[in-house]
């Protein structure tokens, strides 16, 4: 529900609605749209107060119904959103292909990786700098330094680079050598790093938490969203089910219904949802078949010997070959693939 | 672990193992297989006394690692089996669509969806005279009426049909009228029922458990065919998990998985997954993209009035237009549907 | 939402309610509770028609918020139910424990269990005759001697027993023989077994499917309840999560939920729960202190040679041990263990 | 696997064997315990190269089956570990009752509680001052003036204060004004913050994810203790599951579990798990039955009116009613309440 206040109501008024709302155990949203202040009810029990909400000072009226994620939801905007990471627009005709190598390693590396997905047409890079990883004792990646080896792999590749942010500290010096941050599925409840994330000025890939519903995937968004960042990618890849059968298993419905609920772009994760390079070609494909705007995939020269997730990297030829199959997909949704 | 016979090995020593097996606590399969007998041990508790076991009369050799499901598993035969449904190969190089609705409600309901489904390219009608349903006091179906509408429904579309058999007392009749046998999810472990099902000649498409594992899943279809009949078509058609935005959560590595591990036809039910039409079309394009040999699909002429799963039924003209789309997709992965 | 229709109301009256009900796509349920025909509408598209119900000839009124199973439900009975097995009153102040074997293996294995629990403590034996097995080759129970070595451990014993059935065709002669059948967890949404069942005079045990909710455990006892046979008794015995450090979760919440939402008898089975009898005294010092009617545990005099979940079963010292410590726990919560 | 190196290994040797690990696509773990180091070898990758690994220098003896999470694990100490927050122990005999508001609101709220708390035999208080919320729009906490505000409740009630953290650079004002410090189930893997809270002095609660394995959690606990702080206390609070009759799915197995694992206290949180007043006394129940070392339980002064979570808190009149009960209980499994 939400109550939309009168165009230059007081800060005296609506801070009194505010204070109405959360005193009777209520959660609340404010936000500013099409110029005017909407106060979002989420509970229940802020609903049953709105009858008095309608008496008080400042309030114009009262729309039921409303998403309590005002800002990426589908009924604030019709029109889907294109999110530009440098020169790729993702969100548009164009299925984005995001690739690279789960970790940052050594120059050779990456430089072998980004050469051979942008040959294969790759638009973007990925790799990770700062890896949160389950256990304490394991490879954590190589922090700043890999931040300098994915800007000099931009610098020769010409594609713009994607990497992960763990931890709010860790922000700014992220959105100075990345063209877009990426938040992980542990970290997509982790409200300060959002907050942080929201208040810098490049895009955000925001992966679905392993256990998050598609309601607070949307909220986390709109975090992101709320601290003044509107360019969210959102990520399916894989939820945490009893099936062991898959490291997670891959939502197949969640393109749709994301793409239903929000008119923000949606990619998917094939390699983490699947943990096994052999499903990577099929899952990618399902997901464009489903409507995705773009994919991102782990790549890697040398799979056997990678210091991290090497079981679900591609090869590059690997890579390379689900690249013509999915065009052919694209194509057939009505999409196309460079 | 898989214990192989001498051929021609005696009842006396055969019997000799399946109890000295039991008796340590294992779980146990015996099928025969090129001609000779194959134990299979399940249990760690029965493969630790494979030292004994080797010695006793009558064991010819021991294999490591074969799976519990000799009869459906991909180890045991290396090529895609195709099933025929009446006239129409499921398994092969066709994407096999079968359309209905989700109940058999009346003469006209039915030959006006199996029209509009004929024409529109679906290959198989499936219609349900037999309904499994959560309360004892929801509509339960037509029963043998529904089966003989479903017969004459055939007639004059010359489409085989597929209907749910619910009950083990039930194969008989269903196996009369029918061309193919579903067992639905709710009995994917009713070992009754797999057992009857496999000992009638019409093939059974057996579709996973709301919480069952691909294990499970080709455990249910080794039932089958461990009674008598091995052909068996697998459907992932959602799985229960935290998710609450759709009925069930669609599987989507159900279909690359299940393809490695059996040589029997899989293929995907978008309907149930989704629970809502709105998601079927870009369901069924993912299941295809991942690799399906089929796809089965609500269709009612009024689903507004549908006496069963209503919301998540397509309509006529919204059948038909999935399946120009469809066509496009199984092409982009080297298949097609006529 | 439920339609209570006036005393006598004519046949056809109450035929024309229930095919407008149906033909807008709604599920009801029909039953006679206090001499008045009370008609409930699951479905929104049903309660959406509330309106033209309520001009209908025959109906008195219309009740909101009524639940899906009105025979089990505590909003038509307030206070607990009581369950007799033979002499066992289950459902009153006593938490009835239920202990033997998974199954019945032979008359020296089922006498020292029976005559062991029995001396701890026991007040009903229990033991499996047909077992339904995840895999075709594994041993599925003695059948119908296993019921005659049952009976023959009550007349020495005094304990009333329970064992499984799991096919339509067997419950009449499982009543025959046994003081309770069990549904288990695989069939608790086989809709025929449930109204054979219910066609029987004999109480029944009703486990929860491995991935039901409450609700339909609830739906599924309304199956037996709606078939004649009000005698029935629920149990909590563990559900498939993302876990696996225990073969199921426990759901410590189901038996307080239960017991709101139910007057019938709850019980757990932390055998099955937890898969290991380690675990066992925990996990049933667990379920007594939540407020569980009773207790059913697997104990098996030389579990290491159990033909089935001998790891899940435990030895008789041990089941004896357990019960010195359930006493204290029962008393802890107003409650006793003889 | 464990590689125990011999003692005085030279720094060079034991990163030769570092790289090697890490080379081959291995995680590992590095400790000192009993004065040498020990290297675990997690992935099976690793562990294929044990027989080269054998035969590096520095290298004294390989351990099998050693679990990834030494400085928690109960192979390692056998005895329970007992953390004292302030001058309460936690893990020894007593059963140690924590309880207090979801979240700090204003000093009359708080002294009403914590007086209400103490004389009820709670020993610890609890209050939310920073608060991670799904929704950007709703009440965040009153941040450090709640920490002051716990700082004179403690002076006031004698009891010690706990509270949440949620972002790594809070850890040294909540260090500072509480006793002990609570990582909630959304920041479990919020790896930046368990490092942090593993560099300060206080006693660190640690909560399960929502979807969080068993091992997951103590290879968190695991990440603490690594980064130098062994006081740590783990607490089950419910799991997600597809079960929506409750907020959570209290894992009522997971008690036991982790007691088996791990020498460290675990305690339950049945206000999160159930989400609803009227099942916290039988979940608290069921935890101290099935061996909790403490309990963590929410209480509101006036829940109707609670910024957060108020349908699950308990009154003060049923927080102390339960604690009768809970003493019954403690006493029945050889512990006590104060």
């Amino acid at each position: 529900m939400i109550v939309v206040l009168e165009p230059g109501v007081s800060l005296k008024d609506k801070a009194a609605i505010v204070r109405f709302v959360e005193q009777h155990g209520g959660r609340l949203l404010v936000s500013e749209l099409d110029e005017a202040t909407h106060i979002g009810l989420i509970d229940e029990a802020a609903q049953r107060q709105v009858e008095q909400i309608r008496l008080m000072p400042g309030v114009a009226s009262i729309k039921s119904e409303a998403p309590p994620y005002p800002q990426v939801s589908r009924q604030y905007r019709e029109s889907d959103t294109v999110v530009d990471v440098r020169d790729v627009a993702v969100g548009g005709p164009e299925v984005v292909i995001i690739a690279g190598p789960c970790a940052v390693e050594s120059v050779s590396q990456l430089s072998m990786v980004a050469d051979g997905v942008a040959a294969a047409g790759a638009r973007i890079l990925r790799g990770g700098a700062f890896k949160p990883r389950t256990s304490p004792y394991s490879f954590q990646g190589l922090g700043e330094e890999g931040l300098l080896l994915l800007a000099s792999a931009r610098e020769r590749s010409g594609l713009p680079v994607v990497t992960e942010v763990v931890a709010p500290e860790d922000v700014a010096v992220v959105s100075t050598h990345a063209d877009m941050l990426q938040i992980g599925a542990r970290n997509m409840q982790n409200f300060r790093l959002l907050s942080e994330a929201g208040a810098q000025p490049k895009p955000v890939l925001l992966k679905r938490g392993i256990s998050s519903s598609i309601e607070e995937v949307l909220l986390a968004a709109e975090y992101i969203a709320s601290a003044g960042n509107t360019r969210v990618i959102l990520c399916e890849r894989g939820i945490r089910t009893f099936e062991t059968a898959t490291r997670n298993t891959f939502d197949g419905s969640a393109v749709p219904v994301l793409k239903r609920k929000t008119h923000r772009p949606v990619i998917v994760d094939p390699s983490h949802a699947a943990g096994d390079r052999a499903l990577v070609p099929a899952l990618a494909a399902a997901g464009v078949a489903a409507g995705a705007d773009g994919v991102i995939v782990e790549v890697h020269n040398d799979p056997e010997n990678a210091l991290s997730d090497g079981p679900q990297s591609l090869t590059i030829p690997g890579f390379t070959s689900m690249m013509g199959m999915l065009k052919g997909v694209a194509d057939a949704v009505g999409r196309f693939i460079r």
